[in-house]
């Protein structure tokens, strides 16, 4: 197989990216969003927010991570954040999608793509850092604007939602700043739990 | 309302993408791919191929170009590429779009966005010519692999689609002779309907 014909081939396997469907509404609630919307949306936001970075970014790299940061769900399907149930395999499924989706590609781009997701997921970099924040800020913004569909759906609680963005900041201090007043925005409606008094 | 605020809004406001559903099929056939999807997948494919551009570009800018380069649509609706009718329109419609969305946001980045989406348009650089090569072969990989699905939907004449491909050579050569080849393949098994002879 020539070198252009394994990266259209991976091109095309990537394609079911888009029926991988997340537990978030789009902001109008009117369906949930799926994993390429939601990567589109992340890479678009790199390149108009990464002026709120901490650190100096390497704008490129990083939208080049969000665009392939969900890629191994292809295989190991989207874990709801909130679903401790599946987290305990996550790992191990994601790390079998992995190895087999990007060694599709040729040789140089599967080991470049496959350092970047484990780049992404030791989240260890500036680039890794802002993308997570990326990817933990632009749910709660169309969770928040869908009135809270999803929060509601699942009961989901301030606890957890404070636990699982324990590191939000650390990619944009200001953009979690932003993130925060939404979040109690969306207890004082209830549509989160506000479990903070019985802590 | 604070820089953050307005990027936010448009951030928000282009959520819409993914509302818009193009005419061609996702690779399974299952359903029609969204416009938020599309611009994920010539992203990635910007990222994957540009070693295939005929000449030097500049990734980044070009991936933001596919990135932002049907944003548009929200307001003008997506176009199909063989309706003679709506095509009439769609110049007017899109700049009144252009005006209105990319506005949205602070004053240097509704300029940058707006003399990228222009520089798409007009495809005189050569990121553009990349970027349009990108997203002529994009639905003929989709097109073929769903065997031809959205061809034979409309009833897509040979000539109608060499006619709409007329310049995606210019942004890549080899990408072009890869996407003839699918199209050549799909004349054989009439999902294209073959009009050469009667010209």
């Amino acid at each position: 197989m020539s070198r252009l014909e394994e990266q259209i081939r991976f091109i095309l396997e990537v394609d079911k990216l888009k029926n991988i469907v997340r537990q978030n509404y789009l902001a109008d609630g009117s369906r949930k969003e799926d994993d390429a919307d939601h990567s589109w949306h992340l890479a678009l936001m790199c390149g108009l927010l990464s002026e709120y970075a901490n650190e100096k970014i390497d704008v490129m790299k990083t939208m080049m991570m969000v665009l392939i940061h969900d890629l191994v769900e292809i295989d190991a399907g989207d874990t709801y954040a909130y679903d401790a149930t599946s987290h305990g395999t996550k790992q191990m499924r994601e790390l079998a999608a992995a190895q087999r989706i990007f060694n599709l590609l040729p040789k140089d781009q599967a080991e470049w793509l496959r350092s970047l997701w484990d780049e992404f997921e030791e989240g260890r970099t500036p680039e890794a850092r802002f993308a997570i924040t990326l990817d933990r800020i632009q749910p709660i913004l169309l969770n928040s604007e869908s009135g809270g569909k999803s929060w509601r759906e699942h009961g989901v609680k301030l606890s957890q939602i404070l636990k699982r963005n324990e590191t939000t900041h650390e990619g944009s201090e200001l953009l979690w700043e932003y993130g925060k007043e939404l979040i109690i925005k969306n207890v004082k409606t209830e549509a989160i739990i506000d479990d903070s008094s019985s802590e």
